[in-house]
């Protein structure tokens, strides 16, 4: 016999499932829901509802929005001759909160790995093309992916795919180097040969 | 402007309210639900509605349960003649799933705390006063509660109340000493100071 009741075993095991959850939190979670329905489980659920029912892939860039161009997308306020290529929402989210950039974003998807088995028929390519040569003003696409090996093959390969189609436009990545607040002693090899071989006038 | 839809931000908020959630995993989960619609987000909330319909206070030991009396206090195979005090639900789990104990359980759903203005008022002391003084034959009482400075003053309180009631059954409480694994070069004075006093026959 197992000591919780059926629905609440279904419960934990699909708390158990998001990201960063194991059996553990997932309980805690699930008595934290249960405790108090009106207060804790039924916001959530309607909160979950919401999303479902509104949120919607932007068909220009990929993002996700409760709208269709997104709000990025649509703001003209915002210079559609710059065009960030992300891996995905999570990363434009990152980089809107730093508030620094006024430029569009296009996501990819994901990056280039030969280990998964994710060709550039994966990824959202034909989309950024359309964007690149169409009617678009862009004259300059950021290439915004991690400074992994995948993400830097990536980002290899969409420049020369880009270049192809439009030898004018500006091509250029993300700095690499100290991160903001990091120590020099405690910093890896890679990042600090690179920082060096990049070092910047003072 | 939010870089995150309304839908979104809510669903965010909610997550990250969960415990154990900070803004970073929440975010990270809200993407996870949504980046699959139909495998992540459907089922969860399949499960929270289930849970939401169908969990239910046993009106006997305060377990949860899909069914009232819950399983455990519905199952003649269980010894009535036990009650193991605990403080809650997620108690019951770990202790059912060391599959070491056969008697019923009551949920007292906390502890005494002056500092959190927990009187005895606040816990199911009624119910287990009148599960000991009816019908039931209670043989033992054991105190399951933890080895905190609450938990430790709660049994007391309840030790005395249950003797006020029926000076015949048997109190017990868990034992204290070296947790299994334990080092005893880690061990806090405390514990080794009782796992000493304690010391049992080898």
């Amino acid at each position: 016999m197992s000591p919780q009741a059926d629905a609440i075993t279904v419960l934990i095991k699909r708390l158990s499932k998001l990201p960063g959850m194991g059996a553990r939190s997932a309980r805690r979670v699930a008595l934290h829901l249960l405790s108090d329905r009106d207060k804790n489980l039924a916001p959530l659920q309607a909160a979950l509802q919401a999303a479902c029912d509104e949120v919607v892939t932007c068909a220009n860039c990929g993002m996700l929005d409760t709208q269709d161009p997104c709000k990025i997308c649509a703001d003209d306020r915002r210079d559609p001759a710059k065009i960030c290529v992300v891996q995905g929402v999570g990363d434009v989210w990152a980089m809107e909160r730093t508030g620094f950039y006024n430029g569009l974003y296009h996501i990819l998807g994901g990056v280039l790995s030969a280990l998964d088995g994710i060709g550039p028929d994966r990824l959202a390519i034909d989309s950024l093309t359309a964007r690149i040569a169409g009617n678009d003003p862009v004259r300059e696409v950021i290439l915004a992916l991690g400074a992994t090996v995948d993400g830097q093959a990536t980002s290899h390969y969409l420049a020369d795919h880009i270049r192809k189609i439009d030898k004018t436009v500006t091509l250029s990545r993300l700095a690499y180097g100290v991160p903001i607040g990091g120590e020099v002693e405690y910093l890896d090899d890679s990042t600090l040969a690179t920082a060096m071989k990049s070092r910047a006038a003072f």
